[in-house]
């Protein structure tokens, strides 16, 4: 229950939000924005946001650097994270109380208190919904961070998590003075390096006549563009334009020379070929890793064979 | 006032609405729209939606045929146009009465009623506040249509004319049950020619130091994606999604050899450029013709020398 949420942080001197790994426009904006209402809304209040710093979502907030014994006595929120291996900052389990909040499955239930919505579009959304319930001000810099995060994780409105609702929030964190259209440009736009990969992916897009789509992006290649491992992900949902695909996968080769393998479909469930190969998701988008591109060809042939099948 | 539009609609038994040449979504989303709503709140009167079709935007709506003895007696409205010379089919003027509907400034006002919102994102969203005016109800059929030009009009929620209200009229659109995702996907897909396009052009966009992008199209490269003359000003905002480019130029070569320039700015006025080769068109968004691509390289070098003067 939200008011259970409530009363936990207002009864916390000392506030410290968690969000998951290689954040995204979410994480970032769910942390950044909790931390701004609740400091707005309790002066007096400790509230600090960690993680590793991500220059890309700096324009979101820049990450507390706090020590250790800050944790002592602490109120944890670890928000926009499913299971405690994606957490970052380990220190996440130091604190007095443990609270998750997410909309992701709750496969892997933690905390002393917990709340998650499957039906929020992000875990800006549920930030939203928090401030709402708890009657605090939403102020511009919070709307600002959950604007950025309900835009990221709905691709501005275009996934199907998106409902009614979700535009009424927009509506309703535009409505505090944002410039809401240039988070929208901010999140939109491309470092000539990452526009240039994008063009590759464009440019080399295999799709099969079922509508199966596959980018294989090599090491050698995305140090061309000279894209930093984890950036190149950006890349996903441009392949994802082509009129032709009904679903596709994008492979990275790693460092260990594997392949990152990243599901993406829109409309039929592919979440169970994530799974057969080792990974899991969400039914549109789920994720895997291939040992080698033998895998990789295997995964984009069970991709077609899907398809076909459900024509 | 709306209530005379909504008096006029009522009273008349036939009516017969206009749009622009060269439609855009909004364009054939406020038509369609219009024209679903009215017909479901009135059976029995006949209500056409005219203007050469487009076959990339037939998923919104395909126009009607009709013989030019429909337009006896007929109420004709022409939405989304801002003067004469844009209106789609010529008949317009053969009508008994003549209505303006818009949402861009009212250069050329026509029509024995007229009604410009230029505070609406679209004349979609204005199609929307004469249902709400008229309480006329909002099937899913025209919030489909309505969706559509309000997404196509803000560029989803992205250009500055977008407001808190746009928001909360795409969520009372979405509330009729509608794929709004879907409608956003159809927005924003590509056919496999213009990806490879959009790719080639984001691999060879040139960018000045002072932030002048450009990016020049022969028609031997346009060829070899087999993308008709037209469709390529599609690239045109995929170009300005660069990080490092303040205002940009895309030059496409013509069938008689000259090139078209279409100016794009993010936020410092380069109309006068466009003005200064013999063109024109709005503050961030203007466009002209050059004879040579030694013309085209004058204009890259005006462009970059006004961005240098306002560093």
């Amino acid at each position: 229950m939200l008011t259970d949420l409530i009363a936990a942080i207002m009864q916390a001197d000392n506030i410290i939000i968690h969000r998951h790994i290689n954040p995204d426009p979410d994480a970032f904006g769910s942390q950044m924005g909790l931390k701004a209402l609740i400091q707005h809304q309790f002066p007096q209040k400790q509230v600090f946001a960690v993680g590793e710093s991500q220059p890309n979502l700096n324009w979101i907030g820049v990450p507390d650097v706090i020590a250790d014994v800050q944790y002592a006595g602490a109120l944890v929120i670890v928000i926009d994270t499913a299971n405690t291996a994606r957490i970052a900052d380990p220190r996440y389990t130091t604190g007095q109380q443990l609270m998750k909040i997410d909309h992701h499955p709750d496969r892997e239930p933690f905390g002393d208190l917990s709340y998650v919505d499957t039906n929020a579009s992000s875990s800006s959304e549920i930030v939203y919904d928090l401030a709402q319930a708890a009657k605090w001000s939403l102020t511009a810099e919070g709307a600002r961070c959950l604007y950025a995060g309900v835009l990221g994780d709905t691709g501005r409105f275009m996934f199907d998590l998106t409902t009614p609702k979700t535009l009424r929030v927009a509506a309703d964190l535009m409505a505090t003075g944002i410039d809401a259209p240039a988070i929208a440009r901010a999140e939109d736009q491309l470092t000539p390096n990452m526009a240039k990969l994008i063009g590759y992916a464009l440019q080399h897009t295999e799709v099969t006549e079922a509508g199966a789509g596959s980018f294989i992006l090599s090491t050698a290649v995305r140090e061309q563009f000279d894209v930093p491992l984890g950036l190149e992900q950006l890349a996903v949902n441009y392949v994802g334009k082509l009129t032709t695909i009904d679903a596709w996968v994008m492979f990275t080769e790693r460092e260990d020379g594997k392949y990152r393998c990243e599901l993406r479909s829109k409309h039929h469930p592919i979440n169970q070929i994530a799974v057969a190969f080792g990974g899991g998701g969400h039914p549109l988008a789920s994720g895997a890793v291939a040992k080698d591109l033998d895998t990789c060809q295997r995964m984009i042939q069970t991709l077609d064979q899907l398809l076909k099948e459900q024509r």
